[in-house]
């Protein structure tokens, strides 16, 4: 699937650094980079807890420069920063068992880290154009659905408070040190190259995993409604807003095919898999209290405003992602 | 003025800590702790950018332990909470421009600061009973007025947003890890104790410098609308907080006398003094990218809920205050 034609006019050639950029999104999104042309920069930590994975270049690395950093190391910012013309800030910490565990280091990456970045873009380089990876997660507790960008912002668990805040910064420095930036609030993203290894970045991975060994998987709940966006459709918003001067301080839900209930994503995961089995377990309860309860999103602002579409449907993006990681998981465990 | 008596109950022999407790409210709330027979302990860095003033203690500095600690220190956090009964958490830097300029002070000590204090309170003092000291800060521009609780929360410079995530902490701690919490959104606060040297805490710190040394003082703007909590009113509210089981995991605005205008203000401070003068300007334009507007608060709900209610008024509050400082000047500039 080929992002939209026009986006090549605004990437070739253009320099543009990904953070977390060996992660899901962040390796997906250089992937279609480097197919629009555009010369692609990597800054990735490979924190074993986190996304980031080599074989996520697998066919493009000798075209992508990587940088072996943390974001939390300040120092390497203005080097990293320099020069380049657009700012994928996918670099995160999103597991919300973790971030209450270990509160700190999930402070340090998706706060102060991102601060620092601004910083860096504010004094060496305040021409760039940033689109932060933003999430639903600071939303909170939905009070009704599907939630649209007005909707309170109450996060639930020191990820959502961090992330809150590293979104916040974003904003303010567009409007008041005129870097421009683009928050995107992305729900659940699903697709090859996810980490798959267990639920830090999102409970399909692990569940995929389980069905690809053969293995019965675990259904928490079940009940509830989420949505997912597949990620080459999430791609298309990234490289939309960054290439979008309307977008600029500008806050985007993402969304994508109709809801479902887990248990119905279980369902067809099983079919589409043809066989395999799951376990429904009552929610543990240290889960239960930062649990958001139901949660899909109201997309239609990035529709309307930069005309984005979600263009794969959710049978054939869990069927691609199915197809990938029985072909690939070794490389992912 | 002395506080309401049966907080005597509450306090008499108790273990309190305060953070900021050689600031302007800090060392109030010290100093009505100290008269309800409570053991105080005080943690400040006296960063002299800060509230900090040893003047603070005058009187009652044999009776109150003071740890010259800084709240960014975590090593010392767990001696210094370990064994405490109450933790009155005003650790702070309050300056807007400041949080600009330097934006990563003021992450460390707003937001990374706090969320050690709770972590150090989890696991070395889970029973203690917290009142942290937010700020109106976090509303950013009002939608309406009076701004209550329910407003959202949309803060327009860094210390806002690392404020609020301070504030989320305190209340997530408070929901999920049990550790019981209160946080009170100020207002702008006035009295006795005060910075005056400038305007880092309040403008009327500089106004009130600017009178008694028979000099004119700068009103930006003066059109605004402003409201005013005297700080013994306040500390009435922080030992009402932390009293009170009802008000575990809550939020409270502070308000106080009436609403007046910016410029009303300076004529009653003229008036008090028995003279002096000011002059108007235009809003300067690095503060007007992150100023607010009109803003006062709706506090009708600590007034039901918790029977809190403001004793001075305007022009009682004023005219102490310029008494202070008439005396005390030399200590403060």
């Amino acid at each position: 699937m080929a992002p939209p034609p026009n986006l090549r006019r605004t990437y070739a050639g253009r320099r543009v650094l990904i953070t977390g950029g060996l992660g899901f999104i962040g390796s997906n999104l250089a992937r279609a980079l480097v197919g629009l042309g555009a010369r692609v920069a990597i800054v990735d930590s490979l924190v074993p807890e986190y996304g980031g994975n080599r074989r996520n270049l697998a066919g493009i690395a000798a075209r992508v420069r990587v940088h072996l950093a943390d974001v939390r190391d300040w120092p390497r910012l203005p080097e990293l920063i320099r020069g380049q013309d657009f700012l994928f800030n996918l670099a995160g910490q999103t597991s919300h068992m973790d971030s209450m565990t270990d509160p700190q280091t999930d402070l340090d990456i998706n706060c102060r880290a991102q601060l620092a970045i601004l910083e860096a873009c504010r004094q060496h380089n305040p021409g760039i154009r940033i689109v932060f990876a933003s999430t639903r997660q600071i939303y909170g507790r939905p009070d009704y659905l599907p939630v649209d960008e007005l909707h309170p912002l109450r996060p639930v668990d020191v990820n959502g408070i961090n992330k809150l805040a590293g979104e916040s910064f974003h904003l303010l420095y567009s409007r008041v040190h005129g870097i421009a930036a683009t928050a995107l609030r992305l729900t659940n993203t699903i697709g090859p190259r996810m980490r798959v290894r267990d639920a830090r970045q999102t409970f399909v991975g692990v569940w995929i995993r389980r069905l690809v060994e053969g293995e019965p998987f675990e259904v928490w709940g079940g009940e509830q409604w989420r949505d997912f966006t597949y990620v080459d459709d999430a791609v298309d918003a990234f490289l939309l807003a960054a290439a979008r001067p309307e977008a600029v301080g500008e806050i985007f839900n993402l969304g994508g095919p109709p809801r479902v209930t887990l248990a119905h994503l279980a369902e067809l995961l099983v079919e589409l898999n043809g066989g395999g089995s799951f376990v429904v377990r009552a929610f543990p309860s240290d889960r239960r209290k930062i649990d958001i309860g139901d949660y899909y999103a109201d997309d239609r602002r990035i529709r309307r405003r930069l005309g984005w579409r979600p263009r794969v449907d959710l049978r054939t993006a869990l069927a691609r992602t199915l197809a990938y990681y029985r072909k690939e998981l070794r490389h992912y465990v």
